[in-house]
């Protein structure tokens, strides 16, 4: 298997982008992408495009064709591949990407996450959104995303003793990253209170406790390492990326608490980089409400269970603490169009290890990303190194 | 780069299955493959999963953590990915099982393709599928799949002298195969008459030129060739697999009744598995409408162009002629669940090649796969040889 680096990257601004639609999207973060690595389309050897439910969104599937077509790919006959794991879509086609590369059997490879999400309304989406769960077991009998995040919240809290405004502190955390990241949706710091008087949405989250309904796009483009420094003088090696399945209904779960794909594509992504917890100084993680970055946290390694909370409100997940988490502002504050999610990531961590991050840059030479599908049935980590 | 062979292949029977869902459907395919391979779920690394509308036609999406979590893996967190390309997304599902174990990053390795379509519907069906299609400039101005198809058709009648008559040969011939394979969703045979004097869908497709909506399901695994002993007698190798993709939109194409990324994908397969036209014994071939296997078989290049109508009338593609296509019975006659037809061509060629097709069997040692999805904006084929 050959060795992988990122040699350019792209990102929209994400939000309410009611002015551009899903085709205008993608094709805006693919040129940025194709910039950054200074390439032309006329490089590319393949495209995977991670998106969760464009059929649903805006009644298009097909997703990968259509793609390679307006990136003008589709004379030169690239094969392009969707990927769909609800909101580690993104996640899952960034390794496809780097599978490609690391096999061989192509050299530049794009892996790109697009969603329109705003294009429908709320019932409609709240509903597609529910499509990530067991539709059958969960999404019939009523549950919606917030609900089943809230029963995590709930059994954490009262197993754990996590404090209302410890779970508050997460999102204090993220919207002040956000507030430094220019491609946010929300660029604006938010106290604790902000989220102890928004409306409730599912005891015991709140509105500021979820991440929002994003449109936005992400392209990273990748290559052999061996060939990186012919496109770009900082490339970004990928020293590993991995995939892990749970049950797709909460309730059939070991305990609900703990995301056992979480820990189980962390074991092996760290395993296959040969590196420990201690090495990672920077992670983008799965924040779609607050209590899934604490449990992330914990479930990712980073500390015991039960402790990602005061850690949390001690400052060590900050963007000058121990280890950054979420410099982008997460899911909570950048925003989260949920098939680009995972390829945000890990444009959010190329940027901080070339010392690109501007306002909200952290130090460091080694970063995580973890990206979620529905409540934990698919999970994918990947670490990330300065060459 | 390390050689693959298929170990075990499944196929529920195909057609309107009002009685079971879609869960206990891949979950059916999933344990007849288990059951031919002779192994436990246990051994299972990772799976690849083909479907292309599950969020519309079933309310679902989160295909791949679904049916590992169904097929009892979830619970040893084996990483497993939908893969969507409208029609061609079982083939696309293959060719990553493919990859997945030739690249060496797993060893035994489940590609699923499953479509429940009948829970909705007619009108949901057909909105759906034209998502295979370009939603904004086919799909709102009001073009069906069926209104494309029979454009490709009038344009291929006018300038190569194809008759309506040879175009109902294609039925004919598919429903006569279709005739003698038990899992085929038409199992009678039809003359030219019935498919003359049935009720026009398209000018001039009429209804017995059009395969039909299908519930079903088929997977097959995959296996480093050095270790498919350990599991058959008859392991079946991937001589190649490849994939190409065109303009989404029919209107953008050089010509319109040549699918460019058939003859990309074809070349490229026969490129990477060192054969030629003529070594091919038998091809299953993507004929959703009775003109979409004539220019299959001259885009693959067994012919030149115009030539494929007389052929068929001569018998040249029947299950006794020189090439036969689509013993299975084809889309037409064995059925066209869109996500599960690209694995159900692999099962065909499969159960060929060891001379397990007993009423439809036909000689030979190499066959392959042509898979298309949409009007032909994503192609993949595969060829398979016996060991």
């Amino acid at each position: 298997m050959r060795k992988v680096a990122v040699i350019g990257v792209g990102c929209t601004p994400f939000g309410e982008k009611w002015e551009t639609s899903f085709r205008n999207l993608f094709v805006d973060a693919g040129a940025r992408a194709l910039e950054d690595a200074a390439i032309s389309g006329e490089q590319i050897d393949e495209l995977f495009v991670g998106n969760m439910s464009a059929g649903r969104f805006v009644d298009q599937e097909h997703i990968g064709a259509l793609i390679a077509d307006y990136a003008g790919l589709a004379t030169k006959h690239v094969p392009s591949t969707r990927v769909e794991a609800a909101c580690s879509s993104g996640g899952l086609a960034f390794r496809q990407a780097v599978t490609a590369v690391a096999s061989g059997n192509a050299d530049i490879v794009v892996a790109a996450g697009v969603e329109k999400m705003t294009d429908v309304g709320t019932g409609a989406t709240v509903d597609t959104l529910a499509g990530a769960a067991d539709r059958e077991w969960e999404g019939f009998p009523g549950a919606t995303f917030p609900g089943l995040y809230a029963m995590i919240a709930r059994d954490y809290m009262h197993r754990f003793g996590l404090t209302r405004e410890q779970l508050a502190m997460v999102a204090v955390k993220n919207h002040r990253n956000g507030a430094r990241n220019p491609n946010a949706q929300f660029q604006k710091e938010i106290s604790i209170d902000t989220v102890m008087q928004s409306s409730l949405v599912a005891d015991p989250l709140r509105l500021f406790d979820c991440s929002p309904i994003t449109d936005g796009a992400a392209a990273v483009i990748v290559a052999p390492l061996e060939r990186a420094r012919e496109f770009t003088d900082t490339p970004i090696q990928v020293l590993s990326s991995a995939q892990a399945s749970d049950t797709i209904a909460l309730h059939d779960r070991r305990d609900i608490s703990t995301l056992d794909a979480t820990v189980a594509a962390a074991n092996r992504a760290f395993q296959l980089a040969r590196l420990e917890r201690k090495d990672i100084d920077m992670v983008e993680v799965h924040d779609c409400f607050t209590i899934a970055e604490i449990c992330a946290i914990e479930d990712l390694g980073f500390c015991s269970k039960g402790e990602a909370g005061r850690l949390t409100e001690e400052g060590y997940t900050a963007l000058d603490g121990t280890l950054p988490v979420n410099p982008s502002g997460g899911l909570k504050a950048c925003g989260h169009p949920v098939g680009a999610t995972g390829i945000k990531q890990v444009y959010e961590i190329v940027m901080q290890l070339r010392g690109e991050a501007s306002g909200r840059q952290v130090d460091g030479e080694i970063g995580m990303t973890h990206n979620v599908g529905g409540t934990g049935a698919t999970v994918v980590c990947s670490i990330l190194g300065v060459v």
